[in-house]
C-alpha cells in the first residue's frame, strides 16, 4: 500500500507538540506562535514531499507539485491546521497531514499525475479570533472585503489586518489570495466525521453528501406567570407547555423529513424559573439543518407554523427571529461516487453521510467540484482534548484519499 | 343588611398604611415595626366590636366575646395581618377585617350566640421571616417545637425566640398558645381567591371545598451534549426532547385527572445551554397538588411512571428526588354545604372551588371542622402590590361570613 501509515501517525502526534495542553488537548489559533511553529513543520514536511511551498497573500500555505501536460488545473487537497480553545490534535490536522502523505506517497513512487497536485493548509477555519470560520478559504474564493480585514477585531482587539501584518504579510495585498474556477479540477478535504454514525456502523471511512447549512431560529413565547397551586389547567396560560409541545414538532419533523435532516433545540429559558410559579415566558432556539436547502425550507416551514398555530391555540403572544441563516452545499452526485469508488478500492464497505459540521470545503464548493473523506471519530467527540481517530481507520482514511486523487486525475 | 360595607372597605385602606410602599403595596413582616403598629390597630378595632383582646403566647391576637349558654366551644373565625415583601392589602388582611365586621354586626345589632365567637389574627403566615408559612396557627395546634423556637433564624440571624422576646412576650411559655379540639365548635377563614377561577365566572364569591397540599418533586436527566449538526436524529440522547415529553404527560393528567388537580413544571434547566449543542442535560420540577391526597398520589404516579418510561426510552439516565410534601386538606362537606347556603343566603350564585395556596385554614382544620371562603381577585394577582378585590366583593364576602356564623351556631 502506497500510504505511510507510520509516518502520517507521527506527523500527527509531533504536529500536537505545537499548542499542546496539559490536558493533551491543542490551542492553536491562527497566527499565534504555536500555529506558526506548526505552520513551519507542515511546509518542512510539504518539501520533504516534493511540493513546492508558498504561503499565499493571507497566510494559506499552499504545497504544490506539476502536472503533465502542464496548463491543467489543479486538483486540491486541503483542510486546516488552526484549532480552537482546548481542542483535539484530528480536527482540521488530519486532513492537512493525511494530504501531505498522500502527496509524499505519490512522490516516492514516482506516480506521475496529469493534474497539478495541491495541499493546502487553510488558516482560520475555526472562526476562534475572529469569531467567522471558513476565513482562509473564503479569502481564496473573493469572499472578504477591505472593510472587514480592517474593521474585524479578535478579543484583544487585533483586527485582522494587523494580525497578518504580525504574521509578515502584506495585509494591502490580501486580494491576492483569491483565486478562480479555472485553476482548480476538484478539491477534496478528508475530516474526522465529528459524530457517532461510522462509529454506530462499525465503519472507518464515510462519503460525504453534502454539508448541512445551519438555519439558526429565536422563539421568544409571552403567556401569563400565575400561582402553580391557585390557577386551574383550564385558565393557564403556560410558555413551557406551548414550548414543549414545539421542541416535540421540531423534533418529529427532523426524525421523519429526510435521512439528512437535523433539529435542535439547545437553549430553552424559563421565566420566572420558580418551582410554584406557572412559567410566563419561555426563550428558545432552533437549529435547523440538512444539505438539500428546498428540505431545509420545510423544516423551517413546520417549525414556523407549529410555533403559530401552537402559541396562538394557549393564548400566548410569541416573537419568532431568524439568527443566522447558511446555504446548504449538497457535493455533486459524480464526486460523492468518486469518493465512493475509492472506498470500494480500498476494500471497505461504503456508508453516505451529510456533514452536519461546517468545513471549508463547503467555501471551495463554490469554485470547483468537491469531495469530502469523513473518518470515524471515537464517540463523536470534537472540539475536546479527547477527540480520537485510531491509527487504522487514519490510514483507511488517507488510502481513501490516494484513490480519489488517481480517480480524479483521470 | 347587618354588614357595614363602608366601615370594612376604610379599616383595610386604614390597615394598609402600616408598611405601606411607595407603589401602593404593604411590606409588613411579623412583629416589624410596621406589624406592631397594625396588630394595635386590630386591637383597638376588636375593642370596639365589644371583643375581650388578648394576645397569645406567640402573638397570634384573639379577640373573643362569650356565648350564651356558657360553656359551649366557639366558633373562630381568622387570618393573618402579615405579609410578604412587596405584598398587597387584601390577602390575610380581608380575613381579619371581615371576621371584626361580623363580630361588630353582631355585636351592634344585639345578636346573641350560643357559641362564643372569635376573631384570630394569626402571626406569620407568609413564612416572610423564617421561611416556613402558617407559624401561627401552627403554635395554636401544637406543632412546633422548643428547638425550632430556639434555632430557627431569619435572614437577619434573629430566631423565633429573640423575636418573641423582642415584641414583649415570653418565649419560654409559647406552648400556651396551643390550644385543643374541645376549645372549638368551628372555624371558617375568608381569603381573596388569588386566581382568576371567579373572575372567569364572574362571580364575586365561592365556598372552597379543600386545600391542595403541594408536593414538589425535582427531576435530573442525563442525556449527551452532542454536536447539533452532526448527529443525527437517531442517535441523539436528548434530554430536552424527553424533559418536552414529560412536561406533557404531566399536564395531561392533571387537565384529566380530577378537577381540583394541578401539575406545573415551573424550573427547567437546559444544559450545556448552546444554540448548536443538543442538551446533554435537563433539570426540572413539579409542582403537583390535589385536595384529595389519592387523588395527588395518583398524579405522582403518573408522573413518576412517565419519568421513568420515557427517560429509559430515549438512553437517559435520571434522577427523581422530593423536595416536599404537604398533606391535601379536604374541607368537611357539610362545612361546604353551610357556606355554599350561606353564598344563597346573600343571594349570590352557588360555586365551588378548591384552594390551590395554603391558608392557616389547613392547619386549624387538624382541630375543628372548618370552611374557607373565596373572594374574587382581579386577574388573580397577589402577593403583589396590584392585588384588589372590589368593596361590592368584599362586602358579599363579609355577608357570606355573617350567614355562615349564624347557620354555624345552630
Amino acid at each position: 500500500m502506497p500510504i505511510n501509515g507510520t509516518r502520517l501517525n507521527d506527523r500527527i502526534a509531533r504536529l500536537a507538540g505545537f499548542g499542546q495542553t496539559a490536558d493533551g488537548g491543542v490551542t492553536r489559533p491562527t497566527f499565534t506562535p504555536a500555529y506558526l511553529q506548526a505552520a513551519q513543520a507542515v511546509a518542512d514536511w510539504m518539501s520533504e514531499a516534493g511540493l513546492a511551498v508558498r504561503r499565499d497573500a493571507v497566510g494559506n500555505l499552499i504545497g504544490r507539485r506539476e502536472g503533465d501536460p502542464a496548463g491543467l488545473p489543479a486538483v486540491a487537497l486541503g483542510s486546516h491546521i488552526d484549532t480552537v480553545l482546548g481542542g483535539g490534535r484530528y480536527d482540521g490536522a488530519l486532513g492537512v497531514l493525511s494530504a501531505l502523505e498522500v502527496a509524499q506517497a505519490l512522490h516516492e513512487d514516482g506516480v506521475s499525475l496529469r493534474h497539478p497536485l495541491e495541499v493546502i493548509s487553510f488558516i482560520e477555519e475555526e472562526g476562534t479570533r475572529w469569531a467567522t470560520g471558513m476565513l482562509g478559504s473564503r479569502f481564496m474564493v473573493g469572499h472578504i472585503s477591505e472593510e472587514f480585514v480592517r474593521e474585524r477585531a479578535d478579543r484583544q482587539g487585533v483586527t485582522i489586518r494587523e494580525a497578518l501584518a504580525g504574521a509578515g504579510l502584506d495585509p494591502a495585498r490580501f486580494r491576492e489570495a483569491a483565486r478562480t474556477s479555472d485553476e482548480f479540477h476538484a478539491y477534496v478535504e478528508l475530516h474526522i466525521e465529528q459524530s457517532t454514525v461510522l462509529e454506530s456502523l462499525g465503519l472507518p471511512v464515510g462519503a460525504v453528501t453534502g454539508i448541512a447549512g445551519p438555519l439558526f431560529l429565536a422563539l421568544r413565547l409571552h403567556g401569563r406567570a400565575d400561582h402553580a397551586g391557585a390557577t386551574p389547567m383550564h385558565l393557564r396560560r403556560d410558555a413551557l407547555v406551548a414550548a414543549s409541545q414545539i421542541v416535540l414538532v421540531a423534533q418529529e419533523a427532523a426524525a421523519t423529513a429526510s435521512s439528512t435532516a437535523v433539529a435542535t433545540v439547545g437553549r430553552l429559558e424559563v421565566s420566572p424559573g420558580a418551582i410554584n410559579v406557572i412559567p410566563g415566558e419561555v426563550f428558545m432556539t432552533f437549529d435547523l439543518r440538512d444539505i438539500v436547502e428546498a428540505q431545509r425550507d420545510r423544516l423551517e416551514h413546520t417549525v414556523r407554523a407549529a410555533s403559530e398555530r401552537i402559541a396562538t391555540a394557549a393564548g400566548l403572544r410569541y416573537e419568532l427571529e431568524e439568527l443566522t441563516r447558511h446555504v446548504p452545499v449538497p457535493l455533486p452526485e459524480h464526486m460523492v461516487d468518486t469518493v465512493s469508488r475509492s472506498i470500494e478500492a480500498a476494500g471497505l464497505p461504503v456508508h453516505r453521510l451529510p456533514s452536519g459540521a461546517g468545513h471549508d470545503a463547503q467555501i471551495m464548493a463554490e469554485v470547483t467540484d468537491t469531495a469530502m473523506i469523513f473518518v470515524r471519530s471515537r464517540e463523536g467527540i470534537s472540539h475536546n482534548p479527547r477527540e480520537y481517530s485510531s491509527p487504522e481507520d487514519i490510514v483507511a482514511g488517507a488510502e481513501v484519499l490516494y484513490h480519489t486523487v488517481v480517480a480524479l486525475d483521470r
